[in-house]
Parts: C-alpha cells; structure tokens; sequence
C-alpha cells in the first residue's frame, strides 16, 4: 500500500486539506510576528490596536480550522491512500481540529484578548513589584483557561488538558512522575553539594559588566555557534525568548551588568530554539511537516545548547578568548574557573532563567504545584504571592524579598500559558538523553565544542546534531 | 429624523455592520504591522513565510468584506434611521464594499503575494543597479492590477480605477488639470530660478555628517515637534515611510552622512504623517471614523510639516540651536544660510524624497506620465528605464547616470502601488492651501514656530493646527 501511495498523486481532498492548514498556520506565523513585536519592538501605548489585532486573527484562525472545510476532508480522507508523511499531517491536524471544534470562537477571542492586556499590565506589575495590578487580569484567564479546558473535555482534569496543549504526546501522569523523581534525587543532591567543602571558583565572573559590550559578546557567540542572521535577528526584551519559522527565526536576551552569565546562557539556550526550527524544512512551511513537534522537544534542543554545550569545559576553551577580547578585565580567568562559575550550584538564586542546571527543576515544580491548584481551583489568585514564597522557602530554602523576583518574574501566566512549564524540566531530560546517545555515536563530541566554527562545520558534528533532533522530532 | 437618530440606539443591522468592519480592519492593520516588520526589521531571506502570511490576510480581509454579512447589512441599513456620523461610516463601508466584491479572492492573494516577492527583488536590484531583477515583478504587477482594475469597472480607464483606490474623492481628470498647471507653472518659474543671479547659502550645509549623531538630531527634531514615543517609534529603511493607528505609529528615515536635510526633511515629512494619524479618534479604532482619508489629505500634512514648517525660517530659529549642539562643525551656521540652503531649488538632483518644493512635482509627473502608459499599454516594462530617463532630460534637465537613482529609486511600484504617486502633488497643493488658512485665522502664525515647543502647546497654536487638518478631512 506505502510504495503505492508513495508514487501516485495525493488524493484532492489531501490537497484540499494541505490548502486550508497552509492558511490557518500562515495565519498563525502572522500571530506570532505580532506577539514578537509587542514584546520586543512595540511602544509602549500600542496595546489597544495590538490586542484587537490579535484577538481578531486568533478567532480567524479557530474559524479557518473549524467552520471550513478541514472537519469534511478529514472526514472524507482515507488515510490508507496516503503516504506515511501525508498520514502525520493528517494525524497532527485531525488533532488539532477535534480540541478546536469544541471550542467556541468568542472563547477564543476573549482569551486571546485578555492575553494581550495582560502582557502591558504583568509588565507593569513586575517593574513596580505590584501583584494586584496584575492579580484581575491572571484571574481572567485562569477562569477562560477553565472554561476552556472545559469545553474540550468536561470530563477529564483541566489541568491535563491545558498540558495537552503543550505536550500532546505525552500523559500528565508520566510528566508528574518525571517531576517527582527529579524533585526526590535534587533536593538531597543540591542539599549535598550545599554542604560540600570543594573550593570552586563561583566567584570567578564577579564583577562589573558593560551591557553593551555584553551584547557585542552575545553576537560573538551566536557567530561561533554559526546562527544565520540572514534569518535571524538578536534583540533585548524583559523576558528571553525565540518566535518564529524556518525562513525568519529571531531570538532575545537581557543583559544584567553584575550577570554576564546571565545573558550568555539564555543567548545560548534561544540559539538552542532557533537552530532547531531554523532546520525545519523550508519547502514544508504550513503544513505540520514544517512545523516544530512538542513544546519539551524543543526545549530539548534548547537546554541541549545550554547546559550540554554552553557549560561544558570545552566549549569554554572555545569562547573564553572571545570573552578576555570583549571584557579585558577578565584576562586572569582560566577556562577551569569560567567553567566552575558557569556549573556552580547556586545558593540564593530566585530567577528561573538565571538558575543552574540542578536548581532549574526546583523552580518548574514551584510553578507546575502552583499551576495546578490555580486551575484546579484549590488556589486563589490573591493567595499566589504566599503559596509561591511558602513554595520555594520549602524547595529551596529561599523566600523571595519582592513579588517582581517572586511570582512575578514569568511571562507565562501573562499569556494564559499554564500547563507549558512543565515541559522546560521534560525538555532538559530529553536533552540530558540526547546527550548521551550523541556522545556515545560521536568520537570526541565534547574535545569538537573547542574547535573554531569552520572546522567543527566541516567535521560535520554540529549539523549531525542538529539531525539528531529532527529525527527525534519525527519519532516522538 | 437627525435629531431621532441621535438619541436612539443604533438599528441592529449597523451594529452587527459595524463588528465585520472592525474585524476587516484589525487584519488590515496587523497587515501594516508586518509589512513595517518587512521593511524595517525582518532579516533578509525571511520573505517566503511573510509573503504567505500577508497574501493569506490579504485573502481573509477579502472575505471578510465580501462573503460575510457586510452586503447583507448595507441592503438591510435604511440610512435614514442613522446619525449623520453613522451614515459617513455606512457611505465608506459601502464604497469599499462595492470595489471589494468584483474582485476574486485568488486575485487579491496573487497581488499580494507578487508585491512582497517585488519588494525583495528591489530592494536587490536597487543596491545592484540591475533593472532587469525588478523587471519580470514589475512586469507581473502590471499584469495583475490591469485585470483587477478591469474586475472592478471593465468600461472604465484602467489607471483611474487604479487611483481611486488611493484618492476616491477626486475624480482623475481633476487630479490631471492640477498636475498640468503645477508643470505649465513650474517648468518657466525653475528655470528662471536657475538662471538668477541672487547670491544664496545653498552650500552652508556641505559637508560630512555623523549619521548616528544625525540621528540623535532627528530625535531631538521629533521631540521639538512633541511625537509621542510611547505611540511610536523611529527606524531607519531603505525608503522613509510611517505606518499605524492612532495607538501605534512609527515612522522611518534614512541617513546619507553628505546630506544633513535628506535625514531631518523626511523626518519631519514622515512626522506629519504620523501626528496626523496619532490625532485620530481612540475610540473609533476600527471604523471608518478612526481611520485616516484619502492619501492626498495624509500628503497634505506631511507636506504641510515638511514644508511650511521644517522649510521656514522661524523654524530654523528654533532648530539651529539644536544643530549645531550636535554638529559643533556648522557653529558657523546662521538662520537664514540654513534657511537658504533648505528652500534652494536643485539643478542636479534625481531623488524625489530629496528634492526640493518645487522641482518635487517634475519627478511626480514623470511617474505619473509612465505609470499611466504601463497600465494603459502603452510601454513595455523593459522601455521604463529609458523612458524614464527620457522625461528626466525633458522636465528636469537631468539624466540620471543609473537605474538605482533613475527608475528604481521608489518602493511604491515594488507594492503595485500604480496611481499613487500623484497624490503626493495633490496633498502639496492641500498643504499650500490649509497653511494660507491657517495663516489668515492664526496670529503670527510662522513666529510661533520660533518658540520652544512648551510655549507653543501652551498658546494651543500646534493643536490647531492639526485641528485643521482633521476638520478638512471629515469635509473632504
């Protein structure tokens, strides 16, 4: 049957299919350069034109993939007839469909709309530590999001369906049990390492840092990690982030003049999304082929470039001229320090995205037991600033001094995003996987991060990398 | 019946006329919003997926207007049972409406996908000085507004449909007697210009300028004038344009470090536009009512800033303390050599964005001579560099030694904009006739300019005056 359909035609109603999901995904491109402007490039008073703008394309796109012709054709396809890629697209749009159809649009349009006035307002909160200014506008959408949930599936947990929306390959249940084993392994081995008597250098970056020549630094790096900026843009947003496609894929960072770390290792991690959607197929843009799997696959290929590239030994051996060049204060710092500072467990960090690699977690579970309760109705959205400091004080030993360093530091819930930080800690465990598999088929893989840009190109292992994580895509 | 109409609610069937209009204008202005992404910010090869997006909101905006309930309303509305600024808005729906559903929805994506591959292609050709790059888009734009113009009004001159789209309210045979008399008059006034004796400033700005510094000049101008960054912004591109709505207008420029006035000019042309349409009603974002009038009344208040205000010498007295604050260089600098040297007409220059108040209107009708020959068939797209050169010699005087500053120098035909063009003479002559008003109803109207922007605002003269312009747009 395969090497018949493999050779013939697609049947019109697959071509018919492909036309309306290249319209609902071009409409879904166009959303996301709106949201990266907003964020990145929009002045700040634009907000009322901005959110009508997207409300009005997010009812259109839930319209295009409903109440058109997708539910007939996918009705009428028999997907024996198809190819195995023709069957995935069908399989990933009959999906997406069966969740839509059961939502109603003026739902739609009114999460998308409370969305996008909650994102000036959580920005506003944040810089004047002030939860209630953004308390009114996360307990809409925690009540959208409900009846949200509600409406694809009244029968099963809300908070299971939002994670679905993120992670659709996989059940909340086995997420739960990931978290919890990395919670139960972490908190004895960070309590460990807390009490270990190694003198590492942790204080080896201490000091001031130049913002502006921190993102002279930052473009350095994305030029040895041989990010195209003909298809890509670096810029500054409060939070780090990555939007985009295979033709146009543009990334974020902050700069932090105590914290150079703390703009290297998100600049790294963004590359880390953005090379993975930069090797999506150009000739399959709109459809699913062209599209990026599961939210944890790619945040595994950005905790890949982070923690597996980026705080490796090696890949200081690499940068660490570039660095001395940038910032001669450093020139004392060996690549052993550079590399203990970037490994260090930290004591007192609040901030997520600055976390290290094992801490990481600890924030994600906060966020994930506090999500849960919120749509679960457990919690109140009045009562997150305690849960959140009661939280971390119990996970790691810390209470945040502020809301805007406490619960108010994410982006996420500003966008009705709950069920999504999960898939940060399934991302980097995918990561840690892919690791291994990597360097057990790549001689030397960690001596190459040392090589300069040309000679790891030519040696092949950068791009077979990224091979590995398209593979895992198409397999997942 | 007015006052009736007043004080009841709107009838249903405007009401329900009135959300379709606003669903068809968000996505025509999140259109502009990634149209200004394309221009100013995407990099380079992202132009596959932004064509797709723009030609599929292209389409969706089509249908919104024509497949809805839009005909259905405006057959439904008795115009009678509405306030007189209900039935402005039910006249221009209407208006749309009527030009929108001649014209297939394959059409309108084609346009819009041939204009954002044209755009690429130009801006290419034009850095190449390589015409025939631009030639086969050109080509096909041409192929592609003839057949729209002949769905819309098979009888009608196709370039006169063409302009209607852009100036609806003047019928084309007016706009022509305008651009005649604007030639008859000009072409003798500039050549006795050229041939006077009088000893003018024309070369108090040569020189090399800094174009970062020329820049932060540019800020200092937008902030002289009172634009309101947090509602919009200034980038630079490769053509100087102005894109939004009343929450969101940002405008660009260029820098050419031998040309100070070929920066601050357009500035303050793209300035005009920008308070122009930042001055539009908020709460009528969406409507008719929110949105600007024809693009002769827009040109009217660049021109009206650019020219009567940015040219005149009590502007330079405000302004030169400025300038020379960022260019210790021009210390030597008086008002009126500065003064001179922006009002002086150019015997050599190509540029229309550069050119000066008079000569401007000869490179409008050069453009207008030849797009009407292309629409009309009358010249092969491979005749325009010579024919443009051609009418360059006869009403300039000038040939131009290459394509990129003869033929290819303007964006609009890289948009299929054809018909465009005049009405930028059309907004000049406007911009003539508000500023006599204006002077005639505002004492010491041109001294005003001299003041620090605080005590302008106070004595109301600059809100006027936009008062003016927006009065003259709802008569028009």
């Amino acid at each position: 049957m395969a090497t018949e359909a493999e050779s013939a035609d697609p049947p019109a109603a697959y071509t018919a299919l492909l036309d309306e999901i290249e319209r609902y995904n071009a409409v879904g491109s166009a959303q996301s350069v709106l949201s990266w402007d907003q964020q990145v490039m929009m002045p700040e008073r634009g907000t009322p034109a901005r959110s009508q703008q997207l409300s009005t394309l997010s009812s259109l796109s839930h319209e295009l993939l409903v109440d058109g012709d997708v539910g007939d054709h996918l009705d009428t396809l028999d997907d024996e007839s198809l190819t195995t890629d023709q069957q995935a697209v069908v399989r990933e749009v009959r999906r997406q469909y069966r969740r839509a159809e059961r939502v109603p649009r003026d739902l739609v349009e009114d999460i998308s709309e409370a969305s996008s006035e909650a994102l000036g307002a959580w920005e506003s909160a944040r810089e004047n530590d002030d939860f209630d200014e953004f308390a009114p506008h996360l307990d809409e959408l925690v009540d959208l999001k409900r009846q949200y949930a509600e409406h694809i599936d009244p029968d099963a947990d809300p908070y299971a369906v939002l994670f679905a929306d993120y992670e659709p390959c996989l059940p909340l249940s086995k997420a739960e049990s990931i978290l919890d084993e990395l919670r139960e392994t972490l908190v004895p081995l960070i309590d460990d390492i807390r009490a270990s008597d190694a003198d590492l250098a942790t204080d080896a970056l201490d000091g001031t840092y130049d913002t502006d020549t921190q993102e002279d630094l930052a473009r350095d790096v994305l030029e040895l990690l041989d990010y195209d900026f003909d298809r890509g843009r670096l810029d500054t947003s409060t939070h780090p982030f990555t939007s985009g496609n295979q033709f146009d894929c543009r990334i974020t960072t902050r700069f932090d003049p105590e914290d150079p770390l703390g703009s290297l290792l998100p600049t790294i991690h963004e590359f880390g999304h953005a090379y993975y959607t930069l090797g999506l197929p150009d000739e399959e843009f709109g459809t699913p082929l062209g599209d990026d799997r599961d939210l944890s696959v790619h945040e595994s290929q950005s905790r890949l470039w982070e923690n597996h590239v980026g705080r490796s030994e090696d890949f200081w051996e690499l940068l660490l001229p570039k660095f001395t060049d940038r910032f001669p204060q450093a020139e004392d710092l060996s690549v052993r320090d550079a590399y203990e500072a970037a490994n260090q467990v930290y004591d007192e960090n609040l901030i997520r995205v600055e976390a290290d690699e094992l801490t990481y977690h600890l924030h994600i579970i906060v966020r994930f037991e506090i999500e849960r309760e919120l749509i679960g109705g457990d919690l109140a959205v009045d009562e997150v600033p305690d849960r959140w400091n009661e939280l971390y004080e119990e996970y790691l030993g810390l209470t945040p001094p502020s809301d805007a360093v406490g619960c108010l530091q994410d982006i996420h819930w500003s966008h009705g995003s709950f069920g999504y930080f999960p898939t940060y800690s399934l991302g980097s465990v995918m990561a840690a996987q892919l690791y291994a598999a990597a360097d057990r088929d790549i001689d030397e893989l960690d001596e190459r991060f040392a090589l300069a840009s040309s000679t790891r190109l030519a040696s092949g292992s950068a791009r077979t990398f990224t091979a590995t994580g398209n593979d895992t895509r198409r397999a997942s």
